[in-house]
């Protein structure tokens, strides 16, 4: 599979990635590895040494450079070998670096051509960074499916209807079509569902009248990068007066077929309440991981090998936003491999 | 690997499909999902969603059709789509539906032409049908091995006299050929084992004469179903003396190296006798289980991928039936895919 | 992966093989089965039965021969089959045998052309066979990466600075480099480490001069056989006056990536010590499976089934000894296939 390389990635969060210990993660299916130079900066290399391809992630940092754990080669940030106990240090010995970027709590990794690597494409994240710790929660999840299959999740949220009915469906996606704006690099989709009957998850969350007015607005930003806020009020209540949510899903490849899930979630109401922070983010988790993963992996088993156009998917509705942005992934990265 | 395809199958026992949830089962390599309509008559489709890809096994059957768990398409035993939630109901909005019929304690299926399929071709096995519960059991195991090494073990029944020796075996099978005829679609073997040893599982079972007349007469009928109807009489006494069982072994194809073995049991003795019935079945299942299923598997591992002719195995004497039937299965194979 | 054949591989501790059980075991890809004919002479055939491709170490020895467990086919030490109750003995029931001989506690296999296979070339390990039980100790260990990379990891001490660093390591090997010697089917590796800091091994030995003289000498032998004497006096000393381990680390093939991994060890003091005997060998096996087998088995999965030349591997000083043996090895399986 080919992937769009000109681009950032979430490669971890902040906290991930500390200490002597380096951090390995697969990205695009490559083997990466992370780590922290003198100065605290993150550093992102090939996990393989060129000696004898020993992951560098076995070994150890210190003094800001990254030791293999095998023969002791040692690497900085660039990517070159600064400490070689065994002989000359040769031009040879380095590792490829990636371009790295530390922003709004998260590690960004630019699998591309390091010369186009422009932090004005970094996602403006900034209520990651912005809000009190008891506001915010974030995790993790590896899942068995193409990512696009997890975009697909997102960009469809009529899915909630049938897969979650319990707790975020009801029934208001399916019945209120999104508008689906196209703004290059960005995709809007704003679900507005005025009096509707409220979802489960918002009479468990104390909201008491009959009907409500929701709005749920998506924006996917390439090439994974979904924030999306929702929010509600008794219907015919202006929407200032309604608490909102405010939730990012990233998605960054591992492989072909499997993906790193990044989650993060805020709130713009009792922002103080850290019983209820836990609440949330454990209720949220446990419906992705028992709901939504399941299906997911489901459907990447069930697709056998095969390219998700060839298998000829039927579009509905729904899918104007989700299609629209395969789409748009397909021509970058057509776009992207003809300019080599 | 080919399979034969118009034939029926046996895709489940009749009590493994009920209720609101829907049984999926891998058959001839593809997915399948059963489940009952409204009037309880059983409906095979293809257990992939034509929207997303989705298994329709992970959905919900409701008022007789099976409602796809991730957005909501619902598909009648057609495969037409009856529901859809997003928008007009388009042609394309199915999936496959296999011919399926309800016969005998069992679910057969017919994964060829649906045009052909033909009940009179129903294999009849009444037997399952027409006993007392307390002369009957069945089962069903999972083997990780190709249908016909399955079919192969039961046709070459003096491999108990080695793989059994305390229990199935003795030595009769060895020391008595089989009569193979072919009768087209079917083939029988018998084992006529005149003035023999008696086989352990006799004197378990209380036989108490030195030597015994035996029987086991097998009917293969195409593609992998086996009556085996065996007895034993002390030697010298008529057949009609004597008890019987009557035994049937099928197996369906789950992919070109994992099989679906079905079995059932009944007797002519003691019918209402509950404990014998279970005794027999679990010591029957035990055999299987702890020495038939790893030999099977041990030799499918050992063909490392290769085809079963092109490993050049030597032929015996009692290879006689297995190999007529591995020959006629691969002749119906080449001609259905030349009337192609 | 091709591998050199012609050559005796280490294929089992001489007690791994008794009674009727025989022994399965995969080399150099092939499926072998050993066991001792009447008069306990070790033999090995491929373990595959000709008739319907049951694996023979699922049978049992009798008198001496091999009986299939599936049909009762028996074999002999020739791989030819002596009894067969189904019928004639033809000519074509028989499997392929390969030469074996017992020496030195071990089992040894001739994978290549029987006609070639030659005493001589046993690896003389008179160690194994002539010291008390007491100052012996071997085991195995099943290692999931190619073969080449285990020999790598003792033709290349260095690592024992970086990988054991508390126990082997010190940093001698690394600040000494190994004098590399070439004598054809053997290559041997001195290293000669004058007035050096101890390593902490020897410390926990109870070495207590400040400075030592070690030495470690290995002889690498075809295909994969490394004998490796070391010991170490206080500075200065004569070296007979020290303490020395005679260790062999053998490797065999199982596929392109997995070995078995085959070790002995004896000493020249305290020969009686069967306590300090286990002791050594408990610390030497927890080195190993803690420290070298992950390391091993990780550059193997980083590989990611690409070919060691083809990722250009950079050569360092400490290189010398394993990049011979590797270009040997690989010269020896050009000349071998080029002379079929």
């Amino acid at each position: 599979m080919t992937f769009l390389r000109n681009c950032w990635y979430l490669a971890g969060w902040s906290n991930e990635i500390s200490g002597d210990q380096p951090l390995a993660r697969r990205i695009l299916d490559e083997a990466v590895v992370m780590f922290r130079d003198e100065s605290g900066v993150v550093v992102a290399l090939h996990d393989r040494c060129p000696h004898r391809f020993a992951p560098l992630s076995f070994g150890r940092v210190e003094g800001g450079v990254l030791h293999c754990g095998y023969h002791g080669l040692a690497f900085d940030a660039a990517g070159q070998c600064v400490e070689n106990p065994h002989g000359p240090i040769v031009k040879s010995l380095c590792v490829r670096s990636y371009p790295v970027r530390e922003a709004y709590r998260g590690i960004w990794i630019w699998m591309g051509d390091p010369a186009l690597a422009d932090d004005a494409l970094i996602p403006q994240l900034h209520f990651f960074a912005d809000v009190p710790d008891t506001a915010f929660s974030c995790g993790y999840i590896k899942g068995d499916a193409n990512y696009l299959l997890f975009v697909d999740n997102i960009l469809d949220l009529t899915h909630t209807d049938y897969l979650h009915p319990d707790t975020l469906g009801g029934g208001s996606y399916t019945r209120n079509r999104a508008k689906v704006t196209d703004h290059g690099r960005t995709v809007s989709l704003h679900w507005h569902c005025w009096n509707e009957v409220p979802q489960p998850v918002m009479r468990i969350n104390g909201f008491t009248a009959d009907r409500a007015d929701s709005w749920t607005e998506i924006e996917w930003t390439v090439p994974s990068i979904m924030m999306l806020r929702n929010g509600a009020v008794p219907a015919g209540t202006p929407r200032e007066d309604g608490k909102s949510f405010l939730v990012a899903h990233i998605m960054t490849p591992e492989t072909s077929d499997t993906t790193h899930y990044f989650f993060a979630a805020t709130r713009d109401f009792d922002r103080d309440d850290a019983d209820l922070n836990a609440r949330i983010a454990a209720n949220r988790a446990a419906i992705f991981t028992k709901e939504d993963k399941p299906m997911i992996e489901a459907q990447q088993k069930r697709m056998e090998g095969k390219d998700f156009w060839a298998l000829d998917p039927v579009l509905l509705r729904s899918d104007e936003g989700a299609v629209r942005i395969r789409r748009k992934v397909d021509e970058m990265i057509l776009e992207e491999n003809a300019g080599r």
